[in-house]
């Protein structure tokens, strides 16, 4: 049985002090949790994918936190703050792209620098509280999002941006959730999302559990279905956005934009305001992860390009803000996105809903 | 041993009285050749994709029919054009988008038509000239091609349209190898081409063999590649060319057009006057190959993706020719290829060398 909590898979458990992590690599073809609980090993399962998305990756380094203070505090009553620092950079070193892990990180350390005395209980709550302050953000832009739609048709999704990637519900999958519920989608077409396949193994994974009809496609059909007008939005999460509304996510959603505005097909960007880095002022200023050649040459070990061929493996894109249609935060919605608007944006406290 | 010609690997291969077809789904880990002495095993071989690429499907197809001719004269000396009909349709309905398929076998049905006795020599002197005559058009179109490229720069291909795809030296290829060799590309990146990998698994392993310096990407990180400013040519073969001049390619090709245009990266389609098709109008009346989801759901015998989930698997796409900026043909090159220019092409007899 696999975990479920608001009628969604659960990647990302706190349970008997350990931080439990559905194993995504595996997927869908194993359902398995590992157990951790130490800083380096949840460094480690982000780095290799055990988890990814932005949110969850977020998440997930704040669980890191945790464990990372009660093990030191183990160690030192006194010096835990200083002494657990190796084990924060080692968290922040993890992926570099996805700035929801530098945000949770600097939510857990304030909390860090206001605690004296055994720091577990009060980190924990703040873990739990951006665990589920991300679900409840997740079900806001999935409403959002879902009243953006406009008449019932198929729409196209990239990578994954659901339950796997977040504290449950989705971004991206948040709002088509919402959007089949209300009759708006009757069909999600999903890029197989190249070289890891999480269109394919994760999002088909997802939809295929709420019974929402799912097709897969090659990443490079994508422009025939939308010649052909199969799709009316693309709808896909971020791991980065600039002020000025240019947005990181994974390789392949750079190209969806150019065909998707050349064939007059939306798109719709859904993401935490977490997501949101108003230190970078533009896309250039996104540091884009580049990831082993391996994830191409070979394929579950087996290889598929020959020795000698070399591979280049970016691991996200950036599409430049007057490509996107709508951005979606559970700040509210704002329709062709640019600096003063997402400046706005960022200044309301409160969720939208 | 790889057997190769004119310096180039051969993929089809008459020896002994029958047809040796190298089975390109097992490269780049072993190099099998399938032995074939019956049309029915030809057909079976297209379509499995033992062979793939337009010109080569032609030429096995031609040697198809000296199987069938041969076999059938074997039976029958009396009615053996009657009694060979059967095979011809199986050829015929082995893969429905490459024209070269039809034009291979509506060659051979004239020399067949005029033929009475023993029809083997006569045939199998035509569907070696068909062989021949693919090989010297690939290399007439590598040196004008070439000479299209401009300054030295790195290009991008798409599927591959190399040795593998035609009777020698390639289409696309055949641009890159002459393009190289004059010194006016420095790199080229490959496309891995979902869901058959035949940028991966075959065209890296031709440039690796030449010594060409190759990139392999995910076929979405391709759009990337062109905002960054890598590369100056997207180069690609093609499988069907409408009268007015919209290309069928292999699916992704259409996407890459759309980008390429946005970032201003020219894009060459590269095939021999025997893949124009005078009786389709447009890019609308070519027929595009749907193939089995499982191509996309299962890797290598893996599955990939979720029990339940649908797949849509289109195995060509067409460009519109106002997104082709040259059109290169062994009777020479079309720049912004239209109606017009396409006749008085298909005009001239002679190669332009």
């Amino acid at each position: 049985m696999i975990p479920r909590n608001h009628d969604h898979v659960c990647a990302i458990i706190w349970r008997d002090n350990a931080l439990e992590l559905l194993d995504q690599r595996l997927l869908p073809g194993e359902i398995r949790y590992q157990r951790l609980t130490t800083a380096v090993e949840v460094a480690t399962a982000i780095r290799c994918m055990v988890v990814r998305g932005a949110p969850a990756i977020g998440i997930t380094a704040a669980y890191g936190v945790v464990l990372a203070a009660r093990n030191s505090y183990a160690k030192t009553q006194e010096h835990w703050q200083i002494s657990m620092q190796e084990d924060l950079d080692q968290l922040a070193a993890s992926r570099p792209t996805a700035v929801n892990l530098f945000w949770a990180l600097r939510r857990m350390k304030r909390v860090i620098a206001n605690t004296s005395g055994n720091p577990l209980e009060r980190l924990l709550i703040e873990a739990r509280a951006i665990h589920e302050e991300d679900i409840a953000a997740n079900q806001c832009m999935g409403l959002l999002g879902a009243e953006l739609l406009g008449e019932r048709g198929a729409v196209l999704t990239h990578c994954n941006a659901g339950s796997l990637a977040t504290g449950g519900y989705g971004t991206a999958l948040g709002v088509i959730r919402a959007g089949y519920a209300a009759g708006l989608i009757e069909r999600v077409y999903a890029d197989e999302t190249r070289p890891w396949l999480q269109g394919a193994r994760l999002t088909a994974w997802e939809l295929v559990q709420d019974r929402i009809p799912v097709t897969l496609l090659a990443d490079g059909a994508a422009a025939s279905l939308m010649r052909q007008g199969m799709i009316r939005w693309v709808i896909v999460g971020a791991d980065r956005i600039a002020a000025n509304g240019d947005a990181a996510n994974k390789i392949g959603t750079y190209g969806l934009a150019v065909t998707a505005r050349y064939h007059g097909v939306k798109l719709m960007v859904v993401a935490p305001a977490s997501t949101v880095d108003l230190a970078v002022p533009n896309g250039t200023g996104i540091p884009i992860e580049q990831r082993a050649a391996d994830e191409l040459l070979n394929f579950n070990g087996y290889p598929v390009a020959p020795t000698g061929a070399d591979g280049w493996n970016p691991s996200f894109d950036v599409t430049p803000a007057e490509l996107i249609d709508a951005f979606v935060t559970e700040r509210g919605v704002i329709l062709k996105p640019d600096a003063a608007k997402i400046a706005d944006m960022m200044g309301i406290e409160n969720p939208a809903c």
